[in-house]
């Protein structure tokens, strides 16, 4: 339709129109970076979480920089990355329905395609589905680890999965799902390594006990931007699913860091202008709930410790200021999301700038995906 | 990019993939009539605030059963409506920066095109704008009637602000913006009554004291969906911008309803499957933060008082239930939004639907419009 893009490539910063969904692509690569620092060397490997960014031009670099691959959240998501020549995807999800499953098994014939089950008719359905377009599917069986969402009980039950899974055609048993989504934004480094030394527990008395069976337990794949060096560290798990890692949003940003964690740092910011400077007190922005998700929390205010983002309408973003000196109508400032997984699929492309400079518009290609 | 629509016209409903927007038009055009039919009659027109469809297909239904035109939040919004064929649109809101004013200004050549101020530098640049365009804007002084966001104080400082418009070449002095949003959802009718008690206060003095200057006042416009019968008998507002009335969403559905308030139904729905049921106590279904929106608190399942929807993650809601039995492993529910103008940003298209079949598809066209 008729509306406009933010900015264009070669643009100057200061021309971007606001509200827009901002990459630094400076502190986006260096988080690239220090994730494939992160697990060098280490037998486990990085299957980085797309639901995140829903990004084809993200997926293909952090494959460049060592990951197998991708996972994802919907079958819709996962035709976006196949498309854009993604080789290995998981869809970290159950996936119900015939209309679905008609659309997942295709996938298989140009990538490596995984999926969730924690249901026998789950599984049942996949295998027909595998059979009838004549692929083979990854199934793994989700453990509930502690998230207490999705997911079979440790031990007997995942074992019962493992077994139908491994002996039905057209599906290869891959291994055990063991995310635990809660303890990513524990606030303290021994909150989340206390939740995920149970987490580790669960998924190795698990695979043990599959294993026991003499069904080979392949994969032990989990964690998050939170709690990935837990994991990475288990002896159990061999890939991660980070996907945040890449923004840090304002709520990862507000984790107490513990010894050795990753140096993240914030790459994604929502521009925005005062619009509108009736009183001293307050100052009103031109980005609300529909610019920058307010699931997790309010944004920060980047930079400015002065400036506090108290309430969030529909398209408007009320700042407070002691100091009614502080910011001025027209001011741009820049908003740390508080989560950005729900922030970007709120944009049709991120404008990716360097310096002084827009280097690049990228499109949120799987934005909207949601079957 | 490469995925799907939840349905096609003529499917069955039964076969609407999942989570969808869907649109009970019965109860959609019961609600349209039974906004012309409270205002018939009376001294006061409709413009519906299409921030809450961002949908041409309703805002012509609208125009068609009385409503003037349409308001709207951004100037993006405003392009589609007025390609649509839309011919008098109110933006809403304070328009800063160049970039907007370049876009917003020809507007007016195609339809009657209003904004609001709340600044003296905001009235010069629409003129500047005006005046490089050649055309003429309509522009209201927005005034804080209680919502304490933008607008300027009731009284002296509205007054300025409308001789400065009034005087201003390109501009056309059309009255004063006085909506006060966050009476829209107080929860007792008695609440909502006394806020809106001293809005039409603040509005009746205000308008006075301009018209005491000589200047004509045409337009006192606001009120939404939870107060308009207030605004409507006031005797000052001859404007008014419902536009939930059409979805009614929970937070609306959760107002006390007042003797002789409008019994709007709900009309808007997110179609969800239960796709994982791996203990009795807990049911997942597949809509969670980006299919139904929850910054006005969850969603409520729709005709099933035996389920709370009790937290929703990016791709998941978790249901709560007390009987094991209530609810089965791909069952179909449909969720009634927290809030419907960000949920219904989260959609491509409305999947229309009448008894039990899917009549239309209608784009959301304005969705992601944020400039």
């Amino acid at each position: 339709m008729s509306y406009w893009k933010a900015a264009q490539p070669g643009d100057p910063v200061v021309a971007i129109d606001t509200p827009a969904l901002v990459l630094d692509l400076d502190a986006f690569e260096r988080n690239l970076q220090r994730m494939a620092d992160a697990l060098r060397g280490r037998n486990v490997r990085l299957r980085a979480h797309a639901k995140s960014h829903k990004c084809p031009e993200i997926a293909l670099r952090q494959v460049a920089l060592g990951a197998v691959g991708i996972c994802c959240q919907k079958v819709g998501e996962a035709a976006v990355f196949v498309e854009a020549g993604i080789g290995d995807i998981l869809v970290t999800n159950q996936v119900m329905g015939d209309a679905k499953l008609r659309r997942l098994a295709p996938l298989a014939r140009k990538a490596r395609i995984g999926v969730l089950a924690d249901h026998p008719q789950q599984v049942q359905a996949l295998a027909a589905a595998a059979q009838a377009h004549a692929v083979t599917l990854d199934v793994y069986a989700e453990v509930n680890v502690g998230a207490n969402r999705c997911g079979v009980a440790p031990g007997d039950e995942a074992v019962q999965l493992a077994r139908q899974i491994a002996g039905s055609a057209g599906l290869r048993f891959a291994g055990l799902q063991c995310y635990h989504g809660p303890a990513q934004h524990l606030r303290s480094p021994q909150q989340r390594a206390a939740a995920i030394k149970e987490a580790i527990a669960a998924a190795r008395m698990t695979r043990d006990a599959i294993e026991a069976c003499g069904i080979a337990v392949e994969r032990v794949t989990g964690a998050g931007t939170g709690t990935f060096l837990h994991e990475r560290d288990s002896g159990v798990f061999n890939e991660l699913q980070a996907g945040s890692y890449i923004f840090l949003d304002r709520d990862y940003g507000d984790n107490e860091r513990g010894e050795g964690d990753v140096p993240f740092e914030h790459a994604l910011f929502v521009r925005t202008t005062v619009m509108s400077r009736a009183t001293p007190q307050r100052a009103i922005v031109d980005a609300g709930l529909k610019a920058s998700s307010v699931d997790s929390g309010m944004p920060a205010v980047w930079q400015r410790p002065d400036l506090r983002y108290v309430k969030a309408a529909d398209e408007h973003g009320v700042l407070a200021t002691a100091d009614a000196a502080a910011v001025s109508l027209g001011d741009v400032l820049m908003l740390v999301p508080g989560h950005c997984d729900p922030t970007v699929n709120l944009y049709d492309e991120l404008v990716c700038v360097r310096g002084d400079s827009v280097e690049a518009l990228w499109p949120v290609a799987a934005r909207g995906a949601l079957l």
